[in-house]
């Protein structure tokens, strides 16, 4: 039996990592899809899909036998989402999420969903971590320290904070 | 004469219903364009084109002999989307709309526009008749019977309950 | 219980009114998808997808209430095909088709299929068609008479013999 | 050495000038990149590539020949923009940019940047004098002699009160 | 009065350079039109819209106030493509071209065509350009110098060698 | 230090095997990565990126702590696809790839490319195994075991068997 998991690991902390092991209890093999894929240097979505796929490696490498990682780009029409997820997936049985759209969209073509048990949901949350990643304070202890790694070694602290700085930017050298 | 009605009718209410009866007064063929097709499943699109085709095609049975209907979908280019919706539909010799942006499109391409008549405008728009739904109150009086039974059929004021409680869902399973 | 038939209609011809009259003795509701839909103005797809819905819209006008027409333009992944087909009709039962390709991604997606019955093959096909419409040769018998209507108000015959004469002619104004 | 100048240009204005004149004292050769190209026709982006290429050619006629004007559309993947940005020029040294956000892009590509100087920036931006365009304020004094002969010549005033009426504006004839 | 001429300039040569020359005696400006911008690589294309830009401005600074130019990616859909074509540029008033697709394009939304002037047609063309690159022949007295010297600047050759070598190369890493 | 491998793998064979054991042995981690990852259900792509996903998965288990899989889907614009490789891969030293074309976009952007060693040609190719599954020769013994499992748990096949027999298919249901 395998089970989905997707989210945009913006980045992959602690809470994740949770979430799958809790799934790994259910399921033989886990899905881990990478949502957003082709997001990144905004304030939202900082790091690339390549930089959120290592993230995600080096944490899940002692599970990795019965763990799959896709990278899932989004496409600009709900009623196809769905088949567009199961074509870059190994076939799975359940979707794991909390969220109610999410969930309706995998009823509607049949999938099964399951709610996800959250841990600590006040830290562990990435709005909370990319805050503190801008501000300056500490947020290390809230990831697995592989993606700390990861996140100095692409000096994305500072990128995150560059970013951050312009609303929609790219468009407006100096406005216009 | 042809003319041509676009709007997202995200539901066709009694308001459309009104318009295009007043439509097929002034021309021999009406065009009714289904905009934003390929959105759906949100709180301010919850029924996919095919729903809505369904909908007007129901509706509009009995003056089928002179409508056309066509789904568009948007195009991120203003200044072409006055030709993509050309393509797709049927020659025509005037657009309806009480839309100035509209308008304007249609106007620097040569084509004539005419404002389109409204009628009890404050129930009669989508934007009240889908917070009815959201909040199970009464909105099936709004809509012509056709339509209520469409929204029945796929179970779509439960679909607008669930989509509608999260913001920018899809991308944000559990937030990231 | 409805039935989807698909297909490019370069024109529509009497073998697909053929088709569409044996499939409405099968189904209650005929849902005709006009596919390839943003093609034009080549070769093997001379008329727009607006020009496509004339024909079809006028040769069904007897049938119409228990018609739909749809217009599919391509997508460039198979895999997600049905699903995008889905979302652009109103629910289906079955879908006709002889194309060993199309039957199998419907049955992939769990959607019958039925193969399509033919009539006067060599002569009743688009192919055969366009041939003699480039080559000045008598056409009209082969088609309903609204399609020839159509095809001479548009000036097509004109048009075809033109972009067919150069094969991949716009990108290259006198070659390179 | 090239020097790259990206900016909407929305429209072309004094302080755009001024910017231009700075740079070509550093550099040999100026590219004046026009952003969001295939956007127009709303309040923010009022002009079609088109028309802004006229406004630069017009002003920039005395500086020609060590002038280039690209048109660059937006991409929906930050990763890819400089990439994107760089098969549409010819090979330039330097980045002008005041906007820390594109300035990381070109960084992390590996590309020089270097801060652009302002001149009288409370008057001398696009904001502003879109502003005034739509309140019916003086404006002229604010760009180019050139760029106000433009903008009359297509009648952009007119269009920009009628397009900035309305949000978003295309989807929602008469909201839905 | 503006003229416009659409070509892919892969590279540009003296055949090109003879038909500028001749439509700038017939119209007060012309907008030289770069197809297949984003085409790059190829046994067909193997220059970018950037390199393809520096050669068209290289040469034509001697005419350049009275020219623009513009780099035009493929759409595909032929029915919109003259819009595409317009919102880049310039308005104009005739297209330049010998094809009767495009001509028939233009025709169809109202705009004047005219036929191109050919010189030395047999020596004067892309095709025999790349081929002779190719082969090692001599190739350099078919262009205006500084397209020679933009195509050393870059490696031209040497990359037309190595592109045409493989027929649809990037897919198939040693095939499959 | 990272190597890149990127194929189409359809499907994953001996050859691609014997590939991935000699990158292994010159770098320490090595990504796979499976290009035209939207392609599936045709003659020369009948598997999708998640059932190719999983014949690596599978096959690569007991090296994956050192292996990282990707999917690139093929992206229209030559010039920029290296940038999008690399978004979508963690970074990279090296890519292995014997084709030419391949190569030279790597070296323009200044990416080092070494040649893949090839083992027994004639039969470990893609283009032999997808003409034996169609031919109903024996092909099991050309892929490693997981890659047959897959193929026969999705029922392989008879899909390729199927898609085959048409070529352009999907836009021709009986022709037109």
């Amino acid at each position: 039996m395998r089970g989905l998991l997707i989210g945009r690991f913006q980045p992959f902390h602690e809470g994740h990592q949770y979430l799958v092991d809790r799934i790994a209890e259910e399921v033989d093999e886990v899905i881990v899809a990478i949502g957003s894929a082709e997001q990144s240097h905004t304030g939202e979505n900082p790091f690339t899909a390549g930089e959120r796929l290592q993230m995600v490696h080096d944490v899940l490498e002692p599970v990795e036998e019965s763990t799959y990682v896709v990278q899932v780009r989004d496409v600009d029409r709900n009623a196809v989402w769905v088949s567009h997820v199961r074509t870059l997936c190994p076939s799975f049985d359940v979707a794991y999420t909390n969220n109610p759209f999410v969930a309706r969209l995998f009823d509607e073509e049949g999938i099964a969903t399951r709610g996800t048990p959250l841990r600590r949901r006040e830290e562990y949350r990435g709005t909370e971590i990319r805050r503190r990643m801008r501000a300056g304070e500490d947020w290390t202890h809230l990831v697995p320290s592989p993606v700390a790694a990861v996140v100095d070694e692409i000096d994305g602290v500072e990128r995150l904070k560059r970013v951050a700085q312009t609303d929609d930017p790219r468009s407006s050298e100096r406005e216009s």
